[in-house]
Order: C-alpha cells, then sequence, then structure tokens
C-alpha cells in the first residue's frame, strides 16, 4: 500500500476503502504474529519499523521506515517503532462457523472503544464466545479498541453490522441484561444461545426486544448507584457463563 | 476559593494544596447532591454553573460564571455549564470503622484512571466492600477517574496510601489473585478479609507477597491470550464474593 494511504487508516472511512487497518507496538505485533500462524488473512500482513526494531524477527514483509515517517503512522504521542498494516476480512466475508457450545454475544450500538477493547479481551480469555456487532457501533479496528484488547482483536470471532432483527431467526433463545430480570447467577441464566447488552446510556433496545422474546436478567447490586459500566456488565456475565 | 486556583485543581499537587476536587456534568453532580445528605464533608461542596444551569435545584452555595470562565475549569472539551468545587477527605483523617462482611480490595500501583472509576462504580454496585489504595496508585480525585467512576467516588469507601507491609498486620487472611492459584470460583475464595491485586503490567509485587501469606487464586481461562484487564478482573472477583 502507498505510504500516504497507510496515514489516512487511523479514519473508519479509509480502513473500509484500503480493507486494512494498524496495529502498534511490540506487544501487539507479537500477538498478531502468533495469530497468523493459524489465520491465512493475517499472514498477509506486512510491518512498518524505525531502526530501534531493523533486527526484529518476523515472518512478516518488513519496511525500514525513519522516524518522522513513523510519527505519521502511529497513534501514539511517544511510538515505540513498529507497527502492522493488517488485512481486514471483507464486509459480507463468510464467517467461522460456531463451534459447539459457543455463545453469542451481541452489544447494541456499543460506543466506546476501551469497552469494547476489554470485552473482547475477556471473550477471548474465557473462549467459546462470539461477538456480535449491531450497526451504528464502535468500529473495532479502531486503534483504541485495538489496543485497548492486547491483541484480543486476533483471537474472538466477531461479526460485524449484525441487524437487531436477524437475532430471531438465527437463534432460538435469547437473553438480555436489564435494570430488572431474574439475576444472572440463577441457573437458567446458562440456557441461551445469545445474549443481548444495551448501549453505554440508553440501554435495552425496549421497542424491538419484544418481538426478540429476549428473557430479562440481572446482575443484583445494593442500590447505592445507578448502574453498571457496560464492560463490566459483559465481563461479568461472560465470567458467570464460564464458571 | 479564589477563582484561579480552583483552575489548578486539575493538577494533582494542587488538589492536595487547596483540598478539594472538581465534579462536572450534570449526572455527578446529582450524584454528589444525594450522597451529601450523608454526608457532612460533601454538604460543603460549592456550585459553578454557567447561565444554562441558573435554575438547577441545589442545597450547595452557587456562582454564576460566564461560559468562558466555565471552559477554563471544565475538563471537557464541551463542557455542560454546571461544575462542583468538593472538599477531599484530609490526609490521614479517621476513616469509616468497617461495617461487618465488609472486605477490602487492595489495588497496588494501579496506573489506569479509568481502570480505577470502573472497579469503584462496580464495589459500590456491590456494595460491603473498601478499596484500598497503594502508594503510587493513581489519584482517584483525578477527574478521569472521577468521571469513570459515574458517582461511585461518593459512596465507596477509600483509603489512599495504604503500605502494602500494613496489610500483614491488619487483616488476617489475605488472598491474591494471580496468573496461578485455586480458580475463583472454589468455595475457599469467600474466605478472605482482604484480596490484593497487583498493577496493570507488573502484576502482583513477588518480593513482598511471600512475607503477606497470600493465598494465590485465579480466574481460569483457555489459554489463548496472555492476561486479562486488570479492571476486568477485579470486577469478576467482586461479582464472585458477591455472588
Amino acid at each position: 500500500m502507498k505510504f500516504d494511504n497507510i496515514k489516512k487508516l487511523h479514519q473508519k472511512k479509509y480502513r473500509t476503502e484500503f480493507g486494512h487497518f494498524l496495529v502498534e507496538g511490540e506487544h501487539l505485533v507479537l500477538e498478531l504474529q502468533k495469530a497468523a500462524l493459524h489465520n491465512p488473512l493475517l499472514e498477509r500482513s506486512e510491518l512498518y519499523v524505525t531502526n530501534a526494531y531493523e533486527q526484529w524477527q518476523s515472518p512478516f514483509k518488513t519496511h525500514l521506515i525513519s522516524d518522522r515517517q513513523m510519527a505519521q503512522i502511529a497513534d501514539t504521542k511517544t511510538p515505540q517503532g513498529i507497527v502492522a498494516l493488517v488485512p481486514m476480512p471483507a464486509a459480507g466475508a463468510p464467517v467461522a462457523a460456531p463451534v459447539a457450545g459457543e455463545r453469542a454475544i451481541y452489544l447494541h450500538e456499543i460506543q466506546d472503544p476501551g469497552n469494547l477493547g476489554t470485552i473482547l479481551r475477556t471473550l477471548a480469555w474465557f473462549g467459546n464466545f462470539r461477538c456480535l456487532l449491531s450497526p451504528g457501533s464502535v468500529d473495532p479496528y479502531n486503534p483504541k479498541v485495538v489496543r485497548s484488547s492486547m491483541g484480543a482483536i486476533f483471537h474472538a470471532p466477531m461479526e460485524l453490522d449484525v441487524a437487531l432483527d436477524s437475532l430471531r431467526t438465527r437463534f432460538a433463545r435469547i437473553a438480555c441484561l436489564d435494570m430488572r430480570g431474574e439475576p444472572v447467577q440463577t441457573a437458567s441464566f446458562q440456557a441461551f444461545d445469545c445474549y443481548l447488552f444495551g448501549n453505554e446510556a440508553r440501554g435495552v433496545p425496549r421497542e424491538q426486544l419484544a418481538s426478540l422474546k429476549a428473557q430479562p436478567f440481572t446482575i443484583p447490586g445494593c442500590g447505592a448507584i445507578e448502574s453498571l459500566n457496560l464492560a463490566a456488565t459483559v465481563n461479568m456475565c461472560a465470567y458467570e457463563l464460564s464458571r
């Protein structure tokens, strides 16, 4: 890819146009290299490094660039000096078939990049989860999501732009997390194929929920404060389901 | 307080010098007003509002300021127009006595403001937790922590600058979260007074742990990635302890 285009990949529209995203820093590049061993798409990643990383061991095609060029493509203020250009799955590309016992976590219009990154990290930690993102969610290839996922973006199966309505025909049993409902530690919480979580500010979309016949569950609290953080809620549910 | 000094409260050294911190936005100010009903220290908070909030109902002394002045004391780029100046507990001030069944969560050198805010929010959600922060931890009165706590900063009992060594004489049974150990869902995980969590990058401080005789526990994962996010780990443990 032309160097001038790589700089543009910090913006979603250019990631979509060029079909690539950026991954920055030693830790994430190591995770990428590990994941590429089992993923032919990631094998086609390329590296951009400064002098500091000239000796870096990598199976990827590697380009040596200047510190000035690195500052242009890096997202951090003081870049380490290593950035990977990673191909994104094409929109509509076939997704991995669900494995036995896999559960879907559906996030409706999640907005905070740090929340999504942390959730992907937790889902990859436990395994056996697939993350479905609604239209209007934060882009998982956003540099802040990639960074806070700490490499989990290469492991947790994801599907983008999944319409809420499509869940009805796809999943027989849908649960949703809400302010009211059965406690998540109830045994019946385990018995669903898909778990739906609402947006950070607006919660679950009430109008559309009814037609999905989603069963509400809640994480019981002491009442001192109004709500839990969205990532905290998803993480605790994933923990309960993996317990 | 002089207006010129209020501007300085974004920096920790001035928060310490002047004994106050700032709380911004409608939601947080509402939480503060609720918490002040049961907390004489918070009752002494003062409000700074622009025209947009002239009609705001508050028990606090209220100052009307210009949009230009608001931009100087607000931490966000597009301030709502309402900021509270809140007195901090003095260093060494007596802390609330532990209530029956209360557990201590000890965070060793936690660095990320978003992590600390989310943890405080989860601890306040469940109740019956006290948050102990080691020296060198992020300041809980940092605007980013206050914001991501969503008001929990007014509810969860906190103690600052608690030395790791002091835990030995204070708590009979200490658990720590580590990469190895018994799974946290084991019944014995419930039987501790204090739960210790290491720093985001370095984990638990090995040298000092031995003398504390802390018992290691872990959140079992599938092995695909190296670690969980610190806030995710604390949140899942708090969930398990409140289950």
